[in-house]
C-alpha cells in the first residue's frame, strides 16, 4: 500500500480517531494497520483516541441508573475509563502487527487542566513520557478527552470537542509536524454535502476562516480545537478514516513555515465555504425604554444566566413613544434559562414584553477573500432577494457574513448561496480536480 | 435498620464488596446503602470495589478479538477500566443517599507495586489522599485490584485475590480497627457445605489457621490476602453482602489488642475445618537413580518451568535394582507444562518413564489444637480407613494434616473426617448458637 505524498521525510504525526472509528475489534484493527503503515514509513506517531463506539452513552446510561444528580467529579472518573480500553486495545492491535505501542491516560500524558469537571480546560501539557515512549520506538497512545486537575489531583474531562482538543494540544505540546483528525467524512466541504449535494471539498483553509465554519454551526471540527490550533501554530489535516485520500488542510497563518507538500499552493480563495446552524432561537424583547442603560441591563440578565448570545439587532424607535426592540439569538438549549431570568427582571427594566421564536435558521458565508473584495455583500444579499428569502438579523465579521432566516427557507438560502458564489463542484471542477488528487 | 452489635465506638472500617455484590444498579445501590448505615452510625468508611459482575470476562473477550498475546502492560491498562466504572457508580449512589464520596484509582490510593504486570505485588502503600477525604468527612471509595508501578509509574494488575489484599493493605495502612470482606456466603465453614450439608459456620479462627485453608483449597478468601493480614495484624470480619449477620471473624494472633464484641470469646477449638481442593494432578517419575542429587534435578526443572509443587512423595527403594518413584502433585493448569520439561531432561537425569494422574483430590484437616492434641492423626486415618478410602499421599504440617485420595472418594472423605471431628452442625448446636447470634 502506497502512503499518500503527504510526509515525504521523517516527521512527528499525531493521529485523532474518534468513537466510530475504533467502535468495535475491527474498526481497532483497521485504525492499527493505518497507523502502523506510518510507523513502516519511519514516522513518529502519537494516537488519540476517543472511547468506543456507544460506551460513553451506555456509561452514561448506567449512572442515569443510579441517580438523577451525579457528582461531576465522579462523572469523569466514570467516563474516563472509555478511553482506557479503547487505548488499551488499540496498543494490542498494533503490538499483534508487530510494531511496539504504550498507551497513556490523559494524567500520564501530562495533560494538566484547570478543575471545572466535565469541561476542564487544558492549562497546561507535559508530555515528557510521551516522549520518552517515542524515543524508544514506541508509537505512543493517548487518551483523549481526559486530564488530571492540577490543584485536586482528580480526573477531569474536557467535554465537548474534547478528543481533538487533546491531539492539538499535544501536537503543540510535542512541536508535531501536523495533527490529523481522522473523521467519517473526507474533509472539510463548502457547505453541508447532505443540504447543497454539489458541495465541493476544500483542499486548504486558514484557520481563521475554519474558526468561523465552526462558530457559524459547521460540525466538522470544534471550535475549541481550531481555536487552540490557530493560537500553537498546529497545522491540522482533516480526513476520512475509511480512505487515504488528502482531506483538508486547516493552516495556521500564511506566514507559517509548514510546507504541506509540492501539490498543494496556499492560494487563498475569496469564498471558504457556507456554514448554517439550526441549533438556536430568537429572543425579542418588545418595548424597551429607548434611554441609555436599558440594553446593557438586559444583557447584564442573560449573561448571569449563563447564556451565550449570538447575534444582536436593536431596531429602529420609530413608533414616537420612546420604546424600542431589541432582539437576540442564543443556543435553543439555554432558551428556558434565558426566558425565566428576563420575566423576573421584567418590572425593574420595565419592557413590555417577551417573544420566542425557535423556528429560525442562521446562514453564514466565510472567506477571507471578502477583506478585499467588496462586491462580496451585494452578490450575498442579491442572490437571497432573487430567491426570495426574507433576512430577519444580519451580523458580519470581517471574513463573515450571516444572516437568521425562517428555519423552513435555510437549505434554500444556503443553496442559494452556494451557486451565487459559484462554490459548486460543476463550475469548480477544473480547480478540485487540478492537482490530481 | 440496627446495625450488628460490631462496633460500639466510632471506627475505622475498610469494607471490600466483589464483582457480584455491585453486579447492577441495583447491587450498587444496595452495597451503598449498606456503607451509609455504617458512615451513619460514626464510622469512617473505606470502600474497596472490584469490578461490576461481568466487566472482565468482557474485557477479556474484547481482547482475545484482537489479539491471541496481548501485552500484559496494555492488559492491565484494559482491566483497571472495570473499578474505576463499579467505583464511580458506586460514590454516586452513596451521593444520592445524602453522604459525601470520593472514588480514588489504585495509583491515587496509594497502592504501589513492582512492576510485575497481571501478577504485581504490593511494595508500598501511601493512603494519605484516603486519610485527607476521610478527614473532610468523606466515605472513601478505592479501586480494588490495581496498583501502580514505583519504577515505571504503568498501571498494575495485583492479580487473583487482588481487590481482597487492596483492602488488607489499606487496613494495614490507615490502620483500621477492621477488614469486613463482603461475599456471597455467610463465612467460613468448617467444610465446603455443598459437598458437606451440615457444616456449620466458624465464629472465630487464627489467620494461622485460615492461611492452611486457604492454602488447601478453601476459595473463600485467598491465600495472599490472609497471608497479608496475618503479617500486619489485620483483623479480618468476613461475612455476606445479603445479610446483617455476623461472619466469621479472622484474628491475627492471640495477643492482638483488638476485642470483636463481648460476645465473642477467643476459645481455640482443637480443629478449624476441612478443606478439598480438586484442581491439582499427581505426578509420578518412576525409575529414577536412586543416587544423590537426582530429586534435586527434577525439582529445577519443574522449578525452571514455573511450575508449583505442592506434596511430594518419594518411594522406598525396594526393587533391588538401585532405582527409586518420585510422586508430586502440582496444579492441573501447569501440568503440560511441567511434563513437556521433564520429558526433554529424560536422558540427563536418567529415569524410566513419566505417569500423570488428573484424578485425585486433596483433603486437609487444619487446627491449631492439633499441636496440643497428638490423638488428632489416629483419629483422622482411622475415619478414612472406616470409610475404605485409600490414602495415596500424605503431608503434614504443625497445624494440618493432608492426603491425597482418588478423585471419586474425595466427598466421602470430606464427610467421614468432618463426622469423625465432631464438627457436624448437629453435635455442636449448643457451641455454633451459644452466643445467641
Amino acid at each position: 500500500m502506497s502512503l499518500p505524498p503527504v510526509l515525504p521525510a521523517k516527521q512527528l504525526v499525531v493521529q485523532k480517531f474518534g468513537g466510530s472509528s475504533v467502535a468495535d475489534a475491527a474498526g481497532v484493527k483497521r485504525v492499527a494497520k493505518r497507523v502502523v503503515d506510518y510507523h513502516e514509513a519511519g514516522h513518529e506517531v502519537v494516537v488519540v483516541v476517543s472511547a468506543m463506539g456507544d460506551t460513553t452513552d451506555e456509561l452514561l446510561d448506567l449512572a442515569a441508573e443510579i441517580t438523577d444528580s451525579a457528582p461531576a467529579r465522579e462523572m469523569d472518573m466514570l467516563l474516563s475509563a472509555g478511553e482506557r480500553m479503547s487505548m488499551a486495545l488499540l496498543a494490542m492491535a498494533i503490538n499483534k502487527l508487530g510494531h511496539k505501542a504504550q498507551s497513556f491516560t490523559g494524567s500520564q500524558a501530562g495533560m494538566i487542566t484547570d478543575g471545572t469537571h466535565g469541561k476542564a480546560r487544558i492549562i497546561d501539557v507535559d508530555p515528557h513520557r510521551i516522549r520518552t515512549s517515542l524515543d524508544k520506538g514506541n508509537i505512543a497512545i493517548v487518551a483523549g478527552f481526559q486530564g488530571m486537575s492540577r490543584e485536586s489531583q482528580d480526573i477531569t474531562t474536557l467535554g465537548r470537542g474534547g478528543s481533538d482538543t487533546t491531539a492539538v494540544a499535544l501536537a503543540a505540546a510535542l512541536e508535531a509536524d501536523v495533527c490529523e483528525i481522522y473523521t467519517d467524512v473526507d474533509g472539510v466541504y463548502t457547505a453541508d454535502p447532505r443540504v447543497v449535494p454539489s458541495a465541493r471539498k476544500i483542499e486548504t483553509i486558514s484557520s481563521e476562516e475554519m474558526l468561523e465554519l465552526a462558530a457559524s454551526g459547521a460540525k466538522i471540527l470544534h471550535l475549541r480545537c481550531v481555536e487552540y490550533a490557530r493560537r500553537f501554530g498546529v497545522p491540522l489535516h482533516v480526513r476520512s478514516s475509511f480512505s487515504h485520500n488528502e482531506g483538508t488542510w486547516v493552516l495556521p497563518s500564511p506566514e507559517d513555515k509548514f510546507t504541506i507538500s509540492e501539490g498543494v499552493a496556499l492560494e487563498q480563495p475569496i469564498i471558504s465555504g457556507v456554514a448554517h446552524d439550526r441549533s438556536e432561537a430568537k429572543v425579542t424583547v418588545v418595548g424597551v425604554p429607548d434611554i441609555p442603560g436599558k440594553a446593557a441591563a438586559i444583557f447584564q440578565v442573560i449573561a448571569k444566566a449563563n447564556s451565550n448570545i449570538d447575534m444582536i439587532v436593536q431596531n429602529v424607535s420609530t413608533f414616537g413613544r420612546g420604546k424600542t426592540d431589541i432582539s437576540f439569538t442564543l443556543p435553543i438549549v439555554e432558551g428556558a434559562n434565558a426566558l425565566n431570568a428576563l420575566k423576573a427582571s421584567q418590572d425593574e427594566i420595565g419592557f413590555e414584553d417577551i417573544e420566542y421564536n425557535a423556528e429560525i435558521g442562521k446562514l453564514s458565508l466565510i472567506g477571507a477573500g471578502m477583506r478585499s473584495h467588496p462586491g462580496v455583500s451585494a452578490t450575498f444579499f442579491k442572490a437571497l432577494s432573487d430567491a426570495g428569502i426574507n433576512i430577519d438579523m444580519i451580523s458580519t465579521s470581517e471574513i463573515r457574513i450571516s444572516v437568521v432566516t425562517r428555519a423552513d427557507l435555510l437549505d434554500a438560502a444556503v443553496r442559494a448561496i452556494h451557486t451565487a458564489f459559484d462554490l459548486d463542484v460543476d463550475t469548480q471542477a477544473t480547480v478540485y480536480g487540478g492537482t490530481g488528487r
